[in-house]
C-alpha cells in the first residue's frame, strides 16, 4: 500500500509521504521558521481554534495572512479546531448548526460552524483547510460515535458548499474531509466512503492515535484506507512517532502531523536510528560525540551529546531548540528514506530494517523520561 | 575620556568600546552561538562559578575547552566567580587563603582561592581571565569595605603569581585585575592604583551598578579611571543599559558586560532608538511594522511588532529568542555608533543626540513591565 506522491500547492510542492511539523500558535515551538525549513520540512500545520482565539483572524488578515505573519513561505495546513473544541475548550455544546464552547484562555463563549471554519481558514490564507468535525472522546457508546460520525459527514457537505461559495480552488486553498468512526469497523468504513465521495482535495483519517492499541489503529487503517480515492492525498492526523510513520505509510498514508517530536524534544527525548533516548540520562554526561553520529542536523553537526546533556541539566532554552531541530530533522530524514525506498521498490525491506533496529524507548531511559502526554492533534 | 581601542586575542580582535553578551552557563540564554555572532558580538562572557559547579572543569577540558563545548569560536572572557560566591552561593566564609561556600545547586561545600580560580579558567581555555575578588554587599561599614578591597588587592598579586607560574602569556590567556572600593572615594582611588600597578593585561572596575544612584557611579568612574594605565583595556563589570554604556564610555571605559539586555528581552522589554518599550503593551498588538524600523537584526527584518506581541502573549519561546537577538543587536549597533563617533571626533555631539532621544522607559510601559532584578555580574 505504500505510495510515493506529490501535492502541488501555490506555495510549493510537497513530496509524499511527508511529516508536517506543528506550529499551533503560528510558531513551531522554540524554532525560527528558517530553522524549520532547514530541517527538511515541506509544509507546517497551524491551528484554527488557537489562532481564532489569539491573535484572531482579523489581525492575521491585516498582517497579510498567516504566512506573512509568521514568516513561513512554504505551504501551511490548518487544522479546523474540531479536536481542540472537544478536548481543550470547556462546555462544548453541539447542535446541528455548529458547536459553542468556552475559550480555554478566558472563558469567553465562541461558536464554530462548518461554514465559519472555512471562512477562518480562508482568512488565514491557509493552503490546505480541514473541515470542522465532531470529535468524541473514547470510550463512547456506539450510538454516540455513530451520531458524531454522521454529523461530521453532514458538516463536510456544508463545508464543501461554503468552500465552493467562496471561490473553491480560485481561493488558492483546498479543502480536506475528515474520516471518523471511532474504533468501530462498520462506522470507519461508512465514514471512509462518505469522505471518499465528497468533493474534497484530500482525505484525512481522524480519531486514531488516541490511546488505542497499535493493532487497533492498524486495523482501522486497513479497513478504511483502501476505500479512499487513489489520486487524493491521505492524511493521518496526530501521528508522529517514527514507528507509527513507517507502519502507517505501509497502510497507504501520505501525510502526517504530530506535536510529539517537538514535545518529546522539549522533554529531552531524542530520536536516534537505534530508538528514542533520554538526553538527561547520566550516560550522556561525558559523551563528547553527537547524539546521533549519522545525523546531519544543525544541532548534531555542531554540538556533542555532552553539551545537549548540560543544557538540559541547566534548564537552558537552547537545549529545547537543539533537541527540536534534531527530532524534526530525524523525522524528515525518515520520510526521505521512506520515499527513496518506495521509489526503488524496496519499501518492505526498508521497513523490516527499521523495525529490527529502532526501539521506541532505548535502555533505561524510560523511567527517567518526564511523562509525555498522549497527544494527537495539537 | 572616550577612546577607541583594539584588543588582540588569539581568537580574534575586539574593537572597543565593546559590549559583551553574557553566556553564564556556556550559552547566551535562548540563542545559538552563530546567532550571537551575527548580532555583532565580538566576545562573550562565561562564568567560572557556574561552570565549575556544572558541568565542571574536567568535563569542559575533556570536551576540548569551552569554545569547542559551546561552539563559539570568538574570544571568551570568564568572570572569576567572586561575585556569585558572595551573592548566589550560601554561607560564604572568607579566610586569607580563599573563600569557602555552599553550592546554590546542591549545597555541596566548595573552596575557591586566587590560584584555583586561575587554574579553572585556564582549564576552560578562557581568553581573558578575571582575578578572584572579595565582593561585599552594600551598604557595609567602611572598615569592612577597606578590608575586602585590600584582600582583593592581595588576591590579585597571588593571581598574577599563579598565572605567571602557569606560563603567563604562553598560556594564550590573559589576566585582568578588578578594582573595588565600594562607593568610598578614597578606597576607589587606592584600589584603582593597586590594579594599575599590577602586572595584568587589563583593569576591571567592579562593585558598581549595584543599586547606587547614577551620579555616584559616575563619580567613582571619574575618580578612578584616570588612574588606570592608558594602554590597557578598562572593563566596567555588570553595566549594560544603553544610557550607562554611553555615559561610561564618556568616562573612559572600553568593555562592558551585563545580563540586562537578554534578561530584559525575555521579559518583553526591547530597546529602540527612542527608548525601552514593553512589547506586551496593547499598542503593539496591531503594529504591522517592525519594533524598530531602523533595526537590521534578524528579528526586525523578518517579523513585525504584532508578531512579537503575539509570541509574548502566547508565551512562545521564539519570542524570547527574537527579543534577545534584537536587544543584543541594538547594543552592538550602539557600540558601532560610539566607535564611529570617537573615530570622527564627534563623540560629544553623538552622546548629546543619544541623550535627547533615548528614554530608559518609554511611555506607560513601566507599569506593565515584569520586575527586572537589579543585576550586575551574571
Amino acid at each position: 500500500m505504500a505510495r510515493r506522491g506529490r501535492i502541488a500547492t501555490t506555495r510549493g510542492t510537497i513530496e509524499t509521504p511527508a511529516f508536517m511539523p506543528v506550529g499551533t500558535q503560528a510558531t513551531v515551538k522554540t524554532l525560527d521558521p528558517d530553522e524549520v525549513w532547514r530541517t527538511g520540512a515541506q509544509v507546517i500545520l497551524a491551528n484554527t481554534y488557537h489562532l481564532m482565539l489569539r491573535p484572531g483572524v482579523d489581525l492575521i488578515r491585516e498582517a497579510g495572512g498567516l504566512h506573512a505573519f509568521m514568516a513561513w513561505n512554504g505551504p501551511i495546513l490548518t487544522d479546523s479546531g474540531g479536536f481542540q473544541v472537544f478536548s481543550l475548550a470547556a462546555n462544548a455544546k453541539v447542535r446541528e448548526e455548529g458547536v459553542t464552547f468556552a475559550s480555554h484562555l478566558d472563558g469567553a463563549r465562541w461558536t464554530m460552524t462548518p461554514e465559519s471554519v472555512v471562512g477562518l481558514q480562508l482568512g488565514f490564507g491557509s493552503d490546505i483547510m480541514m473541515q470542522l468535525d465532531h470529535v468524541l472522546g473514547l470510550p463512547a457508546e456506539r450510538r454516540a460515535i455513530e451520531d458524531a460520525t454522521e454529523r461530521s459527514a453532514r458538516w463536510l457537505e456544508r463545508a464543501v458548499t461554503a468552500y465552493e461559495a467562496r471561490g473553491g480552488p480560485a481561493s488558492r486553498s483546498v479543502l480536506f474531509g475528515i474520516q471518523q468512526g471511532g474504533m468501530d469497523p462498520d462506522l470507519r468504513v461508512r465514514s471512509a466512503r462518505q469522505v471518499a465521495e465528497a468533493n474534497v482535495a484530500g482525505c484525512a483519517v481522524g480519531g486514531l492515535s488516541v490511546g488505542e492499541p497499535k493493532p487497533v489503529m492498524a486495523e482501522m487503517l486497513e479497513l478504511s484506507t483502501p476505500l479512499l480515492p487513489r489520486h487524493k492525498p491521505r492524511y493521518l492526523m496526530g501521528v508522529g512517532s517514527p514507528e507509527d510513520l513507517w507502519h502507517s505509510v505501509a497502510r497507504g498514508i501520505d501525510m502526517f502531523d504530530c506535536v510529539l517530536p517537538t514535545r518529546a524534544a522539549r522533554n529531552g527525548a531524542l530520536y536516534t536510528p537505534d530508538g528514542r533516548i533520554s538526553i538527561t540520562n547520566a550516560r550522556f554526561r561525558s559523551q563528547h560525540t553527537p547524539v546521533d553520529e549519522t545525523c546531519d542536523c544543525e544541532a548534531c553537526t555542531r554540538f556533542t551529546a555532552a553539551y545537549f546533556h548540560h543544557l538540559f541539566r541547566a534548564r537552558e532554552v537552547l537545549g529545547l531548540r537543539l533537541a527540536s531541530i534534531h527530532n524534526l530533522r530525524f523525522l524528515a530524514r525518515q520520510m526521505e528514506t521512506i520515499r527513496t525506498a518506495i521509489e526503488s521498490g524496496t519499501f518492505a525491506s526498508a521497513l523490516s530494517a527499521f523495525d529490527q533496529r529502532y526501539l521506541p524507548i532505548v535502555g533505561r531511559g524510560r523511567a527517567q523520561l518526564p511523562v509525555i502526554e498522549a497527544e494527537t492533534r495539537a
